[in-house]
């Protein structure tokens, strides 16, 4: 963390008079506390907390517009913040500045279910979306996990389980409002599905993390719920086998809605949390959906194909209440795995590899994390190449956190190697930026910073995250 | 066209030292020849030739990198070719110039079936992959209808009739290699399926129409080939009728592979051209992919539909070459309409509209067609809310290209006024750059246009497309 401590040297202290006009506009929505401070200098890294200097709370696309466009003007950075569930140090206050806090945001703007889309201020969260389009029978199927914002995942470019089949926010944002680091609005995209009118702004700020624009709206795809789902998990003898099942599945073109993967240490978390019992063996949890009949097809090729891997204690889940028990408790695993080391902090990391290597990575990066004596999961949505590793950390012990660090740089080239990526859906924030040069080259890294540079020319978009300067 | 004459006013002839070396390095795949400039001067758009002042045909990505560093030397802009085929006006040499030919940049980079990707050079057409993978029971499915180079359909951000199942350009580019204004060869994106590693560069390129930088390589997903291909054809007594039934398909989430809308005169003008026997009105034809249960499945469900909305004729082509000679038919509809009215030339536009104001949108710019008194066809991409309008007029009578103009214009107006786009897949090239401001506001155009300064400062990459100076 030397990095930061030289970096809080170059923190300059709020003006006063930005100070006064800000708490002025946006009154008790103002704050300068300690409290509010620290609540929003930290997100789910394993970061020390980097305070903002202020954080304003925004009701509108036009008053995020007026605090950036007071923060240009007095050469303060602004940081866009939304259920702070970020993994990669995204919203941390590297070099202080005005927090802009959009969870407030959380109105429905328009639902065109005839159209199966859905624009929603930035701060709704999926499942507030999902809950406010029940009588749709439409539903917005990335999860990420977390209950994250739609302004955040569209920063981060999340993923999650339901990849596979319906991709990433890249994917699923139809357009987007702006606020640009000039503090103008702006629109990028129309809700027509397809376009080839000019440079996809969409997906220049889908993914930017805040370090070019503020989101404060966003347009997505919608889908029909599906007429039938069913689930499976099933367990392998070893992580290779079980790896093999889903890329054989993926290279065949079963189009499985959710394919999960946990290793047996995973498993074993949320036996211990979640009450279950699954066998403390590599296991795949699959969704499928579709028709009765489609759904009933697809699970009976990707059960012949488990089974050709050794797959065992293939168990069905068709009611709704015991795929929710499933699912739940996959996403509780982050917090499952926690409690295995009380007092710890997890560095999770994640890489994503086309799909023939992926049981080679993740194999070399389980013996990785052996050779170090982490305690440790692999989790992944193994049917994009994607996984993550959580490594549990005591935040106090320096060689600790060299430990797991090791084992996240040498997964993380391992990855680049196989022609794939040091991030499949985390994000850079600052914990991936050494490695995004590794990945793309630096003439790559020129051209994203003559961006940075024509869209923030000040720098005051977010600084310190994706590029450096 | 007064614009036109008034920028030829500008063009200041090639140097002649710059002229000396690429003749010396590129020797006789250097031109300056009237008829290898008149040749790459014009594509299937209705502007008169505008003619690059040398041709030259690269051979790698090397080469491209050595003629634009040379280029940018020399303050001389430089245009990418790819097959020709492109409507907008993207190739048309409006400053003058240099034009680089890819199409001899026509080798397979890398086939990797275990991942579904290939890697090809920028000038393999959409055939020859397909052509060229035939024994790995993959498939790349994007289809514009002309055979297009891949690296002109990711600059242009092609899509067609296979887009409503497997997405446009946009979706399908996993990485390009690019050569950007100043020479440097970057590669954008990696074989992983997924990234959040920064910056999108490669949906920033794709659809750029070369004016940031030249695609020299292209890195697709590939699909495996369905297990089972059924088409149908129906008719239906009005424009009207046949679009409410592919919109109810469309908000059912049918997962139907192609369904295309021909209006009676695209009818008309095929069945004399390909000899067919179709009902002279409105028509849609249908490709249904899966297993031979899910095919049946989505058949029975849009028979259904369609009945619903009045079809008749209903009629299943479920041997290859009865598939075949449609969907020929159907690719040869461009071709066959010209033949409508011998001398004329095509104008030619498309627009997208979210599905639900699809039938209206047709409707409306059908009649706007009719009042004109102009010879024309609407043919769609449907199931994206995308249709193409085709009009032919006599390139001596201004007149006539008034009105095809005007038809234009109140359909672009038309379809932003829906929260559609001025184009959904031909893009912007010369003829939709007025469109783009009312479709995405000045500040969004500001933000491109900063992007353009930003990636190409001395403005040599295909000047006067997308955005102006």
């Amino acid at each position: 963390m030397n990095q930061t401590d030289q970096l809080a040297v170059l923190k300059k202290p709020l003006p006063e008079s930005l100070a006064a006009v800000l708490s002025l506009i946006f009154a008790d929505r103002f704050s300068m506390t300690q409290a509010m401070r620290a609540h929003h200098g930290r997100d789910e890294s394993s970061y020390p907390p980097m305070l903002p200097d202020a954080v304003i709370f925004a009701h509108s696309t036009e008053e995020v517009a007026a605090a950036v466009k007071l923060c240009s003007a007095h050469d303060v950075p602004v940081i866009a913040y939304g259920s702070g569930t970020s993994l990669e140090g995204h919203v941390l206050a590297l070099h202080g500045g005005v927090t802009i806090d959009l969870s407030q945001m959380n109105q429905m703007v328009a639902v065109h279910a005839e159209d199966l889309t859905a624009t929603v201020q930035a701060g709704v969260t999926r499942k507030q979306l999902n809950e406010e389009i029940r009588d749709t029978g439409l539903f917005f199927p990335i999860d990420p996990g977390a209950n994250a914002s739609l302004g955040g995942m569209a920063a981060t470019r999340a993923s999650g389980t339901n990849a596979v089949r319906y991709g990433t926010m890249r994917e699923n944002v139809l357009a987007l409002t702006v606020v640009t680091a000039d503090g103008r609005i702006i629109k990028t995209g129309t809700r027509a599905k397809k376009s080839s009118a000019g440079y996809d702004l969409t997906r220049l700020f889908v993914g930017s993390e805040g370090t070019l624009g503020i989101i404060t709206e966003v347009t997505v795809k919608l889908y029909p719920l599906p007429e039938a789902i069913s689930a499976a998990v099933c367990s392998f003898p070893g992580t290779g086998e079980a790896v093999s099942a889903v890329i054989q599945t993926i290279q065949m073109g079963i189009p499985v809605a959710r394919v999960e993967f946990l290793d047996e240490n995973g498993v074993k978390a949320i036996n211990a949390y979640d009450k279950m019992a699954l066998p403390e063996k590599p296991l795949l949890l699959f969704e499928f959906h579709g028709t009765p009949a489609s759904v009933a097809e697809q699970a009976q090729l990707v059960q012949a194909i488990t089974a050709e891997h050794g797959a065992s204690d293939f168990e069905w889940a068709s009611r709704p209440e015991d795929r929710s028990r499933l699912w739940a408790a996959r996403h509780n695993a982050y917090f499952a795995l926690l409690q295995m080391r009380p007092g710890s902090r997890a560095i999770s990391t994640d890489c994503c590899v086309p799909i023939s290597r992926l049981a080679e990575c993740i194999l070399a990066t389980k013996a990785d994390c052996e050779a170090q004596g982490l305690v440790y999961a692999i989790i992944g949505h193994v049917g994009d190449g994607n996984f993550h590793v959580q490594m549990l950390v005591d935040p106090d012990d320096p060689a600790d956190i060299a430990r797991a660090e090791k084992v996240n740089s040498d997964m993380v080239t391992r990855a680049i190697g196989m022609d794939g990526t040091c991030t499949g859906e985390h994000g850079v924030g600052m914990h991936k930026m050494a490695f995004l040069v590794e990945e793309h080259g630096v003439g790559a890294i020129d051209t994203m910073r003559a961006v940075k540079h024509a869209l923030d020319p000040k720098n005051l978009m977010n600084p310190g995250k994706i590029v450096r300067w």
